[in-house]
């Protein structure tokens, strides 16, 4: 599910979250894993601090913007993306 | 609300949870801000990995339990103290 290796395809969720150290990107990935369900996947990145949520039957955006909310992470910028050249803008940075 | 010069009495919930760095005691600090309301206080500290939560009004155990779980942190233990001696026992460690 949190497989990085797995290439994140539009449609798709992309957030900016304020993760410090291992511990914060990994309480992320928790709540992900409960909240997303296969075949849909996602990815955290501290180092990118991006999390990327994609598949073909997510959980609406709003839903899932206050289950990463309710970690208590900052969520600096979200965004739900509808084309892979605006996901690939975001997620290339 | 945080304030960690405040003196902890029971009834208390007392928690033991993983924190790894700053970000992560401030998402369990965020989460207590919006669901503890004064005259409840709590404290929160990386260095103990004690999360206290005490007051006359406290929301119901499980609720609040639920609340922290869903930062995605591990509670490790948790226990809903009902005297000071059982609390100095716990916090004073």
């Amino acid at each position: 599910m949190a497989d990085s290796a797995a290439q994140a395809t539009a449609p798709a969720y992309v957030y900016d979250v304020k993760m410090t150290c291992g511990g914060c990107s990994g309480a992320i990935n928790r709540v992900l894993t409960k909240n997303v369900e296969a075949p849909n996947a996602f990815s955290v990145s501290l180092e990118t601090q991006k999390v990327v949520v994609w598949g073909p039957s997510l959980p609406a955006f709003d839903d899932l913007t206050a289950k990463i909310a309710k970690t208590g992470k900052e969520i600096r910028e979200k965004e739900e993306v509808k084309d892979n050249k605006r996901l690939a803008e975001l997620v290339s940075v």
